[in-house]
């Protein structure tokens, strides 16, 4: 998705050990126009689906995540990292761990809002080993709900999780794909190559 | 609001202890229309008032946020409760006592996020002992920024947190006030006395 390339590339940043920090426009700083466009091109990609549900972890996807929802006119449900006293019991939960923060989070979502009955699009900020993919499938096998499809803003396509997810056989599709952020720099999926022809 | 006076009285549960559980279409599954015209709501009370930054904490504040964002074109910026190793250095932080998880968290905003030049709107889903609001407007206070005015989602106006706003003479909006969850009932602001006239 061109647009979101294109700010990657203005306002993204590359950290030391290949972290790509988007703080400027999603991950604290949010740009809503743009939000708004991640979250209707999900919508285009997947409105075939029979999604009824989407799901997502807090915290950064869930803005891309209710556009999408309010587009396909269905609920978004985000898994909570804390159990909080209003969220007891009756709860699906996993472990997830954040190579980012360095730290393991429980996920949680209640059984009131996933069951058997429902078709889940997974929409999530970043694709890099998998973790938060793996946790919330995990979390959707133990519900029996049937996940048509994952949608990712971010890609680190050179880490597991894109290879790990098509092992799966679940569709799918990320809207910015990172080949590389070798020598501070974003090469998308597409453009590895181009620098040596010049 | 009567749009969500009716989704609270409808799909709130009140708990023990003076908690109203809004897991249904706020805190844990999220209803993107309601999302949306709260925002919408929040974007036209302020629309006036010079906003050029919206405010809030994650989690339950981000989704009216980025509505109400889109609507008046400017930014959301969610302050962080856990530092991420992304979010280094040049942070304002305060401590936020959370009655309901019984925690204190850190919250933390970047310096090139929050300047003197902004005029900022705080958007919460709650309002309830005012801590979260409390932590906001000292980072605020901190950045030289002009806090414009306070958007909240439900106010519980039986704790404290409303007074407590009123007196430091910021506008504060207020979508839904909970004048009493005595008996496991909600009786909003306007409607106390009502039952005893029965």
């Amino acid at each position: 998705m061109e647009l979101l390339e294109r700010e990657i590339r203005e306002n993204g940043q590359v950290l030391e050990g290949g972290v790509l920090k988007v703080d400027n426009f999603l991950n604290h700083q949010i740009n809503p126009k743009l939000m708004k466009a991640l979250g209707d091109e999900f919508a285009q990609l997947f409105k075939d689906a029979g999604v009824n549900k989407i799901l997502t972890v807090e915290t950064s996807g869930i803005a891309p995540a209710v556009f999408a929802g309010l587009e396909l006119d269905v609920p978004v449900v985000f898994g909570r990292k804390n159990k909080s006293l209003t969220l007891q019991d009756n709860m699906y939960t996993t472990s997830v761990y954040s190579y980012t923060k360095q730290i393991s989070n429980e996920i949680s979502i209640s059984k009131d809002y996933l069951t058997a009955s429902d078709r889940v699009l997974i929409i999530d900020d970043f694709l890099a080993n998998g973790q938060a993919v793996a946790g919330l499938l995990s979390i959707c096998k133990s519900a029996g709900a049937d996940v048509v499809g994952i949608g990712i803003v971010i890609e680190k396509s050179f880490q597991k999780g894109r290879r790990w997810v098509e092992e799966t056989g679940i569709r799918i599709e990320s809207l910015a794909r990172v080949a590389s952020l070798d020598n501070n720099q974003v090469v998308f999926v597409g453009e590895e190559g181009t620098e040596s022809n010049e």
